[in-house]
């Protein structure tokens, strides 16, 4: 099996056993970085030194002077002093700063349970998170060992982001960044869109998609006059939490609302769906990596094969995964067994998927483009 | 108190006692119309002879070519021939025809107590409904005794209408006529554009709120070079069912989603709202009939004046309801205690509100435009 020069391959770690990946027993996945993670809770430093990082995961991925850019999701709460106090923080919209709401575990009509989020006891409505994200800026010259930066690139400002700011994917169009990311509030989850031409300063372009809704990625070009984006609904009545395409004349309004792809049952995407990566184009078609989820809540990334001149369109979808959560950094962690990729770099016939390990750090992984079109089992004709 | 002149003066029925609506212990939404419910399913003869009515209710309204439009939500189910056999009517899109779901209730992983719909014993997700709804209209020259015709206007044609088209509003622009309506499916329940300028022949324009919304309400022109709609996302996680606003430049595509008005706690609008008439312009600001529920279920409507330039802005909102569900028509049906108003027509100073009660039928109500500006206890400058 041919490889081709990229400057990575001296830092490869071999989970599988080293057979051709091409083989009847291979299995994709397996060139990891021999850094993984690389980057952690410890690389980074809290942005009030009254908290502690929990989490730095879920990044957007761009190139951008020569560097690769890891804008990832960090997730802070208040240093725990006191345990029978949970301490939630939030960006107070009125008074313009992060505040911080304290629970009494022991006199509460919440529940507890579920170190993400409380909620009230009476129904299973989420209230509140247990930790604040917001989006920070990791930057590479080699692409494997990142640096991060001193302060954050988008933290909380508004009302729709009092929650946080989660999982951003960045889409290069001309010199323009255009980073969607997921908007949390008492309001519902919404999707945000912001630009920036220089990861220095960036404009926000208000809410794209209402709630309930995340894992928005558009396309890098227009497609027959028009933007698309897939994004992912989520539904408590009737449907699925499942794949959609939308399209745009200018990327702030979207309509043109398609179903996609669902949930497939007895499969590794048997329970929700979501957009990753931003789509690359191949010559075959625009090749996304999506992550599914299944009855263990165990996400997995795969592989859909989307129409070049209409992406509404299915070509083929991978019946097995492309990267499944089996290092230790991917098994254990604050939300265990997650790989979940928001943006990677393809150079040539490789890819360089970046991708956030139990919601708690960032790892990387090598693909060859071939063997992931391979998983398609794309009927040539 | 004046009334103004306009034709339906002799047809009113009184439930309150009779005292000056602006006294302190008047009440609105007291000018029912006489012949109340003033549409019924006895009124729809079925589309199929196997199927029966059960109800003709939240219908849009519009005046064309000097008649009073009724877009009737239609709501059909097969006949029960075998009360242990629950079938359930759905568009098969595959096949491009109506078909048929035959549950045995004997033998089922589905529970029945819902009869508006059957849901998984394992999650509390909906799996079907039990009746099939779509778009007829009923035609009027007095606005009060109305002739249903022959065929639905809109029937389930696609994916996303398989379980039925819900809750119509009419939108007139120019010479335009824009519905929007909840298309409800196995995929979820998103929000459908179509349009016509003569009430016969209808186009379709796509989804343009993906699932989980409803209640899409577009403002009959463009403000500050944009239009405008309300809308009711229906969230699972955080946030509450309220209403939000979006704008767009073509009808088609939307974005600038903003959060407009929330459930208030202890009050008639405690656990859900949703836009309910196409808002309508007034000196002081544009005027919306909305309806809010309460613990019970209670279906109310109440009013909200938002800036005639911005309308992401609220001027005003009313604490007391302007129509409760009080009449037997109201209290008693499908679906107990609902008004639920989908359109009125203004003339003068006067409101002529049409409205759903109790998902089986229409009523009418007269109000006058000062009444409702009174209650929404506006201070002027």
């Amino acid at each position: 099996m041919s490889k081709v020069s990229n400057g990575y391959g001296g830092e490869k770690q071999q989970l599988n056993d080293g057979r051709d990946s091409r083989g009847e027993t291979a299995k994709l996945g397996t060139d990891r970085f021999v850094n993984n993670p690389i980057l952690t809770p410890a690389d980074v430093k809290p942005f009030r030194e009254d908290f502690e990082v929990i989490g730095t995961f879920n990044a957007g991925v761009a190139m951008y002077d020569g560097e690769t850019i890891l804008l990832s999701r960090v997730a802070e709460r208040p240093k725990v002093t006191d345990a029978t106090i949970v301490r939630i923080p939030f960006y107070d919209h009125e008074a313009a700063r992060l505040a911080i709401h304290n629970f009494d575990t022991r006199q509460s009509e919440f529940d507890f349970s579920d170190p993400r989020g409380i909620s009230s006891k009476s129904g299973k409505h989420t209230a509140y998170l247990t930790s604040l994200s917001y989006l920070r800026i990791a930057r590479s010259r080699d692409g494997i060992h990142f640096t991060v930066d001193e302060k954050a690139f988008m933290f909380p400002e508004n009302e729709y982001e009092a929650f946080g700011l989660e999982d951003p994917r960045i889409t290069q169009i001309g010199d323009e960044y255009y980073i969607t990311y997921t908007s949390v509030s008492s309001l519902g989850v919404g999707v945000g869109l912001a630009m920036t031409t220089d990861f220095k300063r960036v404009q926000r372009l208000g809410l794209i998609f209402p709630p309930e809704n995340k894992d928005v990625v558009i396309f890098p070009e227009v497609i027959e006059g028009k933007y698309y984006a897939l994004h992912r609904p989520s539904v408590s009545g009737l449907g699925n939490p499942e794949i959609w395409v939308a399209s745009s004349t200018d990327l702030v309004h979207w309509g043109g609302h398609r179903h996609l792809m669902g949930i497939r049952p007895d499969s590794w995407d048997s329970v929700r769906l979501g957009a990753g990566a931003v789509p690359i184009k191949t010559e075959d078609g625009w090749l996304e990596i999506y992550h599914g989820s299944d009855e263990e809540g165990r996400y997995t990334l795969g592989a859909v094969l989307l129409d070049l001149k209409d992406p509404t369109k299915i070509i083929a979808r991978s019946d097995r995964p492309i990267l499944e959560p089996e290092a230790d950094y991917e098994v254990n962690g604050f939300y265990k067994n997650v790989v979940f990729s928001c943006g990677l770099i393809a150079e040539g016939d490789r890819l360089r998927i970046y991708y956030g390990v139990a919601d708690t750090a960032m790892a990387g992984v090598e693909l060859d483009l071939q063997d992931v079109m391979d998983s398609l089992n794309l009927q040539r004709v």
